[in-house]
């Protein structure tokens, strides 16, 4: 802990409401899609939602300002730490959570989404969405539900426009990323702590196959916003979606930072501040599946998975280890994960991370991961009220108990 | 709109909570089984209830009366809309939605129905049924659950009888009839417009199969006790049970309407104010798959949807077109749905309703379905209270926010 | 009814909480994991707490304490009867239920558990775990979790520690058991009068395999802490985990009470106060079920209950019988079961207790089944509130309505 963030926890809940207040943020009634869809007001101001809904729940401080309500959830793929986080967060601001099954695995576009969105959608408030698995999709599919939701708002078929909260797609996974960032902030103590800092977002090798781009698109294109130096590094042929990358670039040429692509994990992570081991699949091979799965091609698909792992066997060396840990600025760059991680040894033969590494930083990404519900609730807190400072703090004056005592 | 509605439209929660104090109905701790167990006063008092229910919320009104409790909820058959209906009702009143999986594909009856009934309902204040794959099974298994209830109440095993809402059997679907009425309650402004209305439930072509008769029998068995008058449409051999077709028979002589059956949507659709395509399985089809499933007779199943399907081919005619259409009152007679509907050219090749058609009222289907939650929440609500206006009153004069802004 | 539950019966809520807060308990921010692991004067002070609720809500007096939170459910087994006791214990108390879905068959240890019990708990109160297949497995993962979620809190990942609640595991279901303690101090008017009384566990012939263990385990070591005269009746080879019958000849010396195996339903329960008759599987029958589990040897475990239904078929007179019901004290036992019994002639063709016993006791079977949602509500309270006792005087003063009227 540095002596800024020192500063930063000793300003109490009102000071700290007054910030808020000052921040020119755009995002009432507003979904969240993407981070760059965002600007940095707005980007400061969840922040700052999700640290006071945190401090208030730890000081018994109930923020809940629904007396009723659903949140939708549609996960079209797996998840139980999101899930969980939205779950949370509905539930901490009032909301009943309402999971929509999609037990048929085709993708629903047209005339359904536009229905169902709306049949679900009569007293709901939210919606979050989680479709990661088809590149050039899932976030399609979310702007098919927004219009639809936009419609039925206008038509006065819904009495209130629900907002989306994207809980990963196929370009961004903002709640993470979002969390992640607050991470950040509150590890080196303020936004403008991180002006500077190397941050290396870094493929790693996984015995797995698939995993989505999401994340490390996420990191590159919200991290350039800050100043920060973001360096990208994969193996030749692991690139992310190239406008993503063009994003990231624009972004740290705007904020006074600087991106970079590289292709050794060794180097990468010289005098790095903070490391991000994490595996994903390569951008074509993702195009190749994503074709494969629309056309239910099951041999393709068998086919391209074996070839993916063993061109990932290659690889085998982007693990991030002790020895490469050494490189990094005092041999100590804050290792982070979205987790679970591919630890050697302990979740797999051959990971992502060596599991004596992964151990001295586990606790930490523990505290990363716990800032999602908050990101998630700020979210929500912003699109459902135009000045939320004000709501704050009506909510602090109350001072209503979470749990009776 | 119509002037009447207009002036329904103006008066206010105060004025329509005196009205309904002056409807003698007797729902007090009854189920909501079938509409027409219930008498004019009963289903008026749900559709004011309904719709002031729906006014407070829309007026950020919190019309919570639970501060816990549960909404179990079986559904024994697929569903999205309703089970979100439901959920939202649920939601909207306090009590949280408890599923009760039965993954068991078998008709649990008899000791297992009795003690199950009890063990989900010690906390339960509303059990939510959906049963409508078995001719003959769907509203029997309600009536057992609800003896069952009854026993447990009368021997202290439950502090309270909890009130079941049918959402859909074998017989009827009152919540979407009920629906469908107050859709139509406010179009023409009032029940009493709807007087010598003309309302055709017909038969129309679909591309699946074994789709239930509870719709069409719910809305000749409802629509019947206004003085509308329904026309039943549909192809020789695609009746409903014969007991309620008799039933909205006699209903339309008491209540100065008429009630016919036909068979030719063209000739029926003449001349009509509100048009209902919709597909349905004949009766003597769905008995027969009745006996089929019983007996988990896969081979005869199979073969009797080949001859079912292709038995539906012979009518693909039985489309409802801008033809069609055209010939209705000013060219134009509301289309209602309970959706999803087969659309052709969009849902499906061939289906129930020309895709221009389907689009001009499509808005007008969401205005529909948005009734059903409140139409379930007004039925839990009369269920619980003895006098629902007094109750009402006070929950308007009280004026809780739901969105604390 | 006896005259001292008359008295019991009589007394009021105040009083009651008085007497509560005389008892000694040190249930404050523990797990409920094991009820050997409990004093005489916690399990006392979880009957009395249960019973207030029973009584505050039966009363239409709201003990909801927290405005949000959420209750995890981790269930490795299928179950309707505790998944919604535990539903409705946390609803009553305010809690939102999230369910933790495990699809995956195998037994996730280590660093996953570790992992994940901190991931769904960042905004968690309580985990309700059941995980009875395994022998050796199930309490061992609870207490996995319970050590993850001690080092989460105390790194400050999580802000409070969240309780577990041992929902039935390969040794103890307490939940049960305790609902079931409730119920014979609830129909003998006081703990003090079970002093004495003749309890008969018996194994009862079943046509089903497999049953766990944690029912006769938990029913031998509950009882005989309060002076019963407890016998375990089973044929040769169908013994408990033996550790745990030594425990309850332990407690039995220990409360003045008696610990006694028997091989005959007909001699044991000549003359019992209360008799309990329930079918398990052997412990070295369950013993080679894991193995075989573990290695998912599917053949092993097919060919090893073909064993074990073949054992079973031998003791068919292990029936429960009207005949064996005449040799009970004023041949009027008290017949208890967790429920749902195999009862002959009803739910299969030989059971464990013939029908019209079984039908003269049903009722009571479910007034004992309606114990357990309070007894689940007792533990979170005790957990969560260092004084019980002033925290249900409060409610009670306050006297918030559960269902507004």
């Amino acid at each position: 802990m540095r002596l800024c963030e020192k500063k930063y926890k000793t300003m109490n809940i009102k000071e700290k409401i007054v910030r808020l207040s000052q921040i020119k943020s755009k995002l009432y009634q507003k979904d969240f899609l993407l981070t760059w869809e965002k600007s940095e007001d707005d980007l400061k101001a969840i922040l700052e939602i999700a640290d006071l809904l945190k401090q208030l729940r730890d000081k018994n401080i109930s923020p809940r300002v629904f007396d009723s309500g659903l949140a939708v959830s549609i996960f079209r793929d797996n998840s139980t730490r999101t899930r969980f986080s939205y779950a949370s967060a509905a539930n901490l601001l009032g909301l009943a959570v309402q999971d929509m099954d999609e037990t048929k695995s085709q993708i629903a576009h047209g005339e359904t989404v536009r229905e169902t969105a709306n049949m679900i959608s009569f007293l709901a408030d939210f919606i979050g969405i989680r479709d990661d698995m088809y590149l050039g999709e899932g976030n399609k599919y979310m702007r098919e539900v927004a219009d639809a939701l936009d419609e039925g708002f206008e038509k006065k078929v819904l009495p209130s426009r629900p907002g989306i909260v994207n809980l990963q797609c196929d370009m961004d996974h903002p709640t993470q990323s979002m969390a992640d960032l607050l991470h950040l902030k509150n590890t080196y103590g303020s936004l403008e702590a991180l002006k500077g800092k190397k941050i290396v977002m870094s493929w790693a090798y996984s015995p797995s196959y698939g995993k989505p781009l999401s994340v490390p698109q996420g990191i590159i294109a919200l991290m350039t916003r800050f100043g920060m130096n973001v360096e990208l590094a994969h193996p030749e042929g692991y690139g992310l979606i190239p406008e993503i990358e063009e994003l990231a670039k624009n972004n740290a040429k705007a904020s006074g930072g600087s991106f970079k692509v590289s292709h050794s994990m060794e180097e990468a992570v010289k005098d790095a501040d903070i490391v991000y081991p994490k595996s994903w699949a390569p951008y074509h091979i993702m195009q190749q599946r994503t074709e494969l799965l629309k056309n239910t091609d099951s041999q393709g698909l068998k086919a391209l998975e074996l070839e993916a792992l063993k061109n990932n066997f290659k690889f085998k060396n982007w693990e991030y280890t002790e020895e490469k840990k050494q490189l990094t600025k005092n041999a100590d760059a804050l290792y982070m994960h979205c987790l679970p991680a591919d630890i050697s040894g302990v979740s797999c033969n051959e990971g992502e991370v060596e599991a004596k590494v992964f151990e001295k930083y586990r606790i930490k990404t523990y505290h990363e991961a716990g800032y999602k519900p908050y990101i998630i609730a700020a979210m929500m807190f912003a699109n459902k009220f135009e000045k939320p400072a004000e709501v704050l703090r009506s909510i602090f004056d109350k001072g209503l108990k979470r749990v009776s005592f």
